[in-house]
């Protein structure tokens, strides 16, 4: 039987090139993943004109993971594979904790003058199920002098008490141990109610953790200022689109990141896939970085009961960069060879 | 007759010493203007329990703007005052535009490695008005396994249309003429595809005006690696509140941050404050910086009709910002009196 059954979804643009090494190094550290290549994003929709088919939806849900490369290209209407894919994707599949790291590593700079290599480590959990993003609204009197749109946020007690649970629990396990709610109380009272009551509850069933609140117009502006005092950030999912871009971008840009999609339930699959897009402009010319596609791997890995593998992908992802010279041109195929050398 | 007349809300903290000095100035350029004291803010909070009475608001009406320094003390619950007071003059005045430039002084540091005072002249106008700002919303089976709770975001034709507008008005009378719009229309579709519409009809107008569409997530990120490639940015409330932050931030903080809630027909008064709070730790000790109620005043000055005063006081702060030494304590009432002698 197979260690891991995972779906791979190299998408567009580079996403082929840096999911190739992310491939490589999970051969190299979990020998018997059997995997299973899914042709979707950009392409085959200029192709065929088909997003998300139900079967291959279906498809999907029979692995325990999803490794997606990126997906996306300028020929694509905005919003087409966002919503038909990478939404659909989160909502159907329940992966309500959308999980993204930030670290400083070692060997890189950030754009901040004051924030040193080693000194920021955060992560959000970025609730990806609810609030603004479920769609609702509408628009009427569409393209007159009285049109309105409304978007609706929905938040449940069931949402949003199960991604703050996640959060502590993820917190518990890290040496700062440490929660940090990010909202709008003062003005979104109604949602921001039902979050602020429900961290507190949970908060108080863990005493070791410490806890701070914060707005989210005053996070923005710390995540600049001083990103090391972040451990653990916990915020609904438009909050959370935003946040993790301001940390991807204060610890090196979006070209480092990693993402997962998780339903921690594991009853369907988890997404891991880098932040970063299909990067059109040098797709093909092997110079694409595949570091947040390898990081995003060791996501997958301890999501589905690897972590000692987990730890070793993330740790050759530490020595490779700490190595690097500044300015040093990368070459995809390797960076991926040396990190499967490393993780092994 | 008075050149003007302005009612001063000094507020809390730090808000009475810096707003003197803010009157101070405005004597000093404009001679003339008649003012009121109106005590409102935490300190009246606490002793009567009232926020904004309709009779104070009804002399408000009255006067030709709002010079305010600084609302809130940890002793009075959140959202009360930010409700009560700033949210309600904003939409009881229908002060639809809020007017936050963000520059980065010579003399000031940014706390980017490689942003160099003088590169950062961005000026964000935020929706005022609507959005997720207007309460809509609720809750359900409060407090039980089975809550929910939404917040309404509420786009208006009308609404969109006076602010996208105010800010190419703006962008004519720079010397870059950008205008970038901010929204999320790839997830908020209904409020997303009203605003882009009105922007793209509107940049239609405006021919010699550049333009350019960015994804909120997108924005923050390029606020903190490239603010320089902004003009004038025009997006909606939350939003707005977001972003301005992080372009105080990476400007040298909101210390330095000024702000304007503006009526531009002028039916009802305008409010000018700084962004910063009453920082009630530093307040009574005659420390805090004046320049951000000072860069306020000069707003409001511009707002009122007097651009060649307005000017003269900006420049007196550039020269103030340009001869501090790193560092080097600011004494309240010296900044006001070297301002003042700088703008006359
Ligand atoms: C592509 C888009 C729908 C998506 C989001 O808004 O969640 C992206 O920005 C992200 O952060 O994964
Ligand atoms: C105090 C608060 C209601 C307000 C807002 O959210 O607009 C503040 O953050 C601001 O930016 O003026």
């Amino acid at each position: 039987m197979a260690v891991a059954r995972i779906a791979v979804v190299a998408g567009d643009g580079i996403g082929t090139e840096v999911v190739a090494e992310a491939r490589k190094v999970l051969d190299a550290v979990l020998p018997g993943i059997e995997s299973t290549e899914y042709d979707l994003g950009a392409t085959r929709y200029n192709r065929t004109g088909e997003v998300l088919p139900d079967s291959v939806r279906d498809e999907l849900a029979q692995h325990d993971a999803i490794l997606l490369g990126a997906i996306g290209d300028p020929s694509v209407p905005p919003g087409v594979l966002e919503r038909g894919l990478l939404l659909r994707l989160r909502f159907d599949f329940d992966q309500y904790v959308n999980l993204r790291p930030s670290r400083l590593w070692p060997g890189t700079t950030s754009p901040l003058a004051n924030v040193k290599p080693g000194e920021v480590d955060l992560t959000v959990v970025r609730e990806g199920t609810e609030g603004l993003y479920v769609g609702a609204g509408g628009v009427l009197h569409r393209g007159t002098a009285a049109e309105i749109a409304t978007e609706e946020s929905l938040n449940t007690r069931h949402g949003v008490e199960r991604v703050i649970r996640d959060a502590f629990d993820r917190a518990e396990r890290r040496e700062r141990r440490k929660v940090t709610l990010v909202h709008k109380t003062n003005v979104l009272t109604h949602a921001g109610g039902l979050w602020a009551r429900t961290f507190a509850e949970i908060a108080a069933e863990h005493p070791d953790v410490s806890t701070e609140y914060q707005h989210v117009d005053a996070a923005s502006m710390f995540l600049v200022t001083q990103p090391q005092r972040y451990d653990v950030i916990v915020t609904d999912n438009l909050f959370g689109d935003i946040l993790t871009d301001i940390a991807a971008a204060v610890t090196g840009g979006i070209g480092l990141a990693a993402s997962g999609s998780i339903n921690p339930d594991r009853r369907f699959p988890s997404t891991f896939e880098p932040v970063h897009g299909s990067a059109p402009d040098i797709a093909g010319k092997g110079i694409a970085d595949p570091v947040a596609a390898v990081l995003s791997a060791s996501l997958l890995l301890d999501h589905l009961g690897h972590p000692e593998q987990a730890r070793r992908v993330s740790e050759a992802v530490a020595t490779e960069l700490a190595g690097r010279k500044p300015g040093q041109p990368v070459r995809t195929a390797e960076v991926g060879d040396r990190l499967a050398g490393l993780s092994r």
